[in-house]
């Protein structure tokens, strides 16, 4: 089994450029699995901002549904998974199962034969929303992050851009 | 004094499945202390997929008031608490005074004579509500937890399912 | 270069006090460099709950918008520097420019003659806001807390009142 890694933190913590300075110490080469899409002005800004971040070496697969078929595609070089939280938009969005399609990845780890950093978002450490579907969505994204991190090798969290391995840890019980 | 320990994380960061651990490794007897009421279809399925998931052992007795009385009313079995939040929300709902009942329940920890895990909530870590009473309830419910978190033997933050000791731990002042 | 601090937190989560301390184990005397106006009651009751906490041995100094010349122009007595994200609002309400003046307050960070520990907020980890200008005001703060943790010797994340260092760490790859 090739090393496994999930990267969590809030919003603009420093995740996604934590998690490629991980994958680039694996490796010459590198596969950057997208799961966004650039669907507004906005989020091609921020696919363009990360795209310009990483340098030569890195090469692009878009996985915004099928992100298991992306990974069991690639080959022998370090992968970096942005995000989850985006893949699980994206499942619910298509009307499919996210947990049915989380349970296929949390299987799909440990038969990777090549090293992958994921990186997800904390949503849940705010106050309830009203609105009940964005109350769904975060039990769902907080449900994926348990599933994923209990796979993977290690667990870090990031705080202000600096990375704190919870996972494993001296201070778990 | 018994053994006291808070449990807090974000939404669906397993807070609830980590306490309930540490309450069934305290004794083959164990009380679940529900702060929940079954108001509306979602909690009430909340409140069921919980019940489904802890064994036989425990036995349930609702507080979502009088959480010092249901406390000080145990006998020698470990005790839940889920979850200090929901109470605050209670309290409120019910135009009680929350700092003085938080205070109570600050002097019933020492004198408890079983172990008692309470569980609560994140909820400041978001961008600011823009309804005032969200905002008089985060705050609340920051303030709550520091007064628990203060009187209680250890301090459990869950993230992504993985519970990181922060009371005591090393890297503290 | 004399000490430089910061600590994080979400709301109520006991920022502000441990920075107090922090600040008065620095020296008999100090300076609270406050970003706060009191434009309305709630702010105002806040601003004064602050003062009223603080002993004697504190002066004030107003900075909502030039922090690094409250920085530079103040004496040998150690600094709190209470919030940076409510600097951030007030920049980005006076249009002026936030990345400008933060990479300003980074470089002010190591020509300081007197130890300074800044507080700011985790406003990153709820749910993405809905409203565009809260979800660019998160992305800065995230962004401007990145840049000063970077810029300052040590880092504390405040949990339930507990002080946790994450800069350094043992736990930091």
């Amino acid at each position: 089994m090739s090393k496994s890694i999930l990267v969590t933190g809030g919003a603009r913590s420093g995740k996604s450029a934590f998690a490629e300075g991980l994958v680039e110490a694996m490796g010459p080469q590198a596969v950057y699995v997208a799961t966004a899409e650039a669907q507004d002005a906005e989020m091609a800004a921020r696919i363009e901002a990360h795209r310009a971040r990483r340098g030569d070496g890195w090469t692009t697969r878009e996985a915004p549904l099928d992100l298991v078929g992306a990974l069991d595609a690639t080959d022998g070089a370090p992968r970096l998974v942005d995000c989850l939280t985006l893949w699980l938009s994206n499942l619910i969005f298509a009307e499919r199962d996210w947990e049915v399609e989380g349970r296929a990845l949390v299987e799909a780890v440990p038969r990777q034969s090549a090293p992958v950093v994921f990186v997800t978002n904390e949503v849940g450490s705010g106050i309830v929303p009203e609105n009940a579907l964005a109350r769904a969505y975060r039990d769902a994204a907080g449900q994926l992050n348990q599933m994923i991190a209990a796979a993977v090798d290690d667990v870090y969290l990031t705080v202000s851009g600096i990375p704190v391995r919870v996972k494993p840890n001296d201070n778990a019980i």
